[in-house]
């Protein structure tokens, strides 16, 4: 038999969920999408995702991977799929991909966004998808700020405090770091080739400090380079937190794999 | 005592609620918001809406108004509502109005805004929020159609067949009808000086018709004229259509009332 290595794009509105990763007791997406695969399939193949998220952690494309002898055509899949997940879960794209792609290792990079709206009054339609901030905010003097972030860093000072250590240090390079306001909300976007825990909340809740004068932006290369979580601002709310994108070396388009 | 009449401006997510209007056994918005009312007011106040919407239409901007003895500023009352009221209804202004100011009669017209999005895949994002409609869609012939509704008409055609006749006749006059592709959506949006039960809806179906080759352009304005309900096209699902804003011959500010 024939092993094919399928790649699912999905997204998701992360609300309802644990974020990314099976645990007991506690609905995540992977579990969801587990569950649909072995309705679709018959089996329940190991399911790879490109990263943890947290609990309430949106994805406008999520990228995971996973094995089968199954021979359903991958449109055929996606169809099934979209049948079986919940409303809050969709799978964008469906393929075949090379036998040594890995959804986390082959992953060179990522881009998220942050989103928050300012108006005074709450808005019915970005409850649990954005951040509430009903105060003033300059987006071209934040962006400003942001772009300082952008390089090769020890990020130490980003990263949660409780988190653990991983074989990979804490030295990340953010290649895009910049804040604007789109319609009605301000979206922070940043892509690295690598993300410690809570970097992005805690980059932005650095980011608000700043907006509210709390930290001089002259200050924010040695802050950024200090290494020091309690220097900088808040982690902000999961909810206006969306993995955007997931950047792979190698362009893989699926058609004819 | 002076008894002050206060609009109210609101944004809801109609998901969860049968509509505007009170109903026995079933949540509605205009309950939520009397409840809401009597936490701030200690009273509970009769409710004037803009107009009843349907189970899980949405709405921008609805206005309604109530009058009260009460000396509670408008801008504590709008947060002290704020504070009572779920997250999926949120007022969004809060002033005094003249005394003959009526939510439903002194309304000049109102718009509606219809939305779906053309995409293969389910949008998490926009389930509930708005129709998918996986089909090819050319949004510019679909306007040009949609123009053809502008003017006034005997819209009897455009009536859920069920409606109780009011004594206001079938005749209304549209002032705007268009479509158009919004980033991921294709919206329709349209005004006029009153609708009939269900009729954005069912303009919008045949317009979807029309876009399907299932009524010919050419024909719609014998159909428009024609007041037979069995000709256009279905009635779209509720999860699509948004109460945009609500005009008032007079404008009100708010300031210094």
């Amino acid at each position: 038999m024939t092993v094919r290595n399928i790649v699912l794009f999905l997204a998701f509105d992360g609300t309802a969920y644990h974020g990314w990763q099976v645990q007991p007791n506690a609905p995540t997406v992977q579990q969801t999408v587990q569950d649909a695969l072995e309705r679709a399939l018959g089996e329940r193949p190991a399911l790879i995702g490109c990263s943890r998220t947290d609990a309430g952690v949106h994805a406008r494309e999520f990228v995971c991977n996973f094995r089968t002898e199954s021979r359903i055509p991958c449109e055929g899949l996606l169809k099934s799929l979209n049948t079986f997940l919940p409303n809050d879960v969709s799978v964008l794209r469906c393929f075949r991909v090379p036998d040594d792609f890995h959804a986390r290792y082959s992953a060179a990079g990522k881009e998220y966004c942050y989103e928050l709206y300012t108006s005074p009054a709450r808005d019915p339609f970005l409850h649990n998808r954005a951040l509430h901030y009903p105060y003033p905010l300059d987006a071209e003097k934040t962006d400003t700020a942001a772009r300082l972030f952008c390089g090769t860093h020890d990020f130490k000072a980003f990263r949660a405090s409780g988190a653990n250590p991983n074989g990979r240090g804490t030295v990340r390079t953010i290649t895009t770091c910049r804040c604007e306001r789109i319609g009605s909300r301000v979206v922070f976007t940043v892509a690295a080739d690598g993300f410690l825990y809570n970097m992005v909340r805690i980059i932005v809740g650095t980011l608000l400090y700043v907006a509210q004068g709390k930290i001089a932006p002259a200050s924010l290369p040695a802050l950024i380079d200090g290494g020091n979580r309690v220097c900088g601002g808040p982690t902000v709310p999961a909810c206006g937190l969306y993995l955007n994108r997931v950047f792979y070396d190698k362009p893989f388009g699926g058609a004819g794999l």
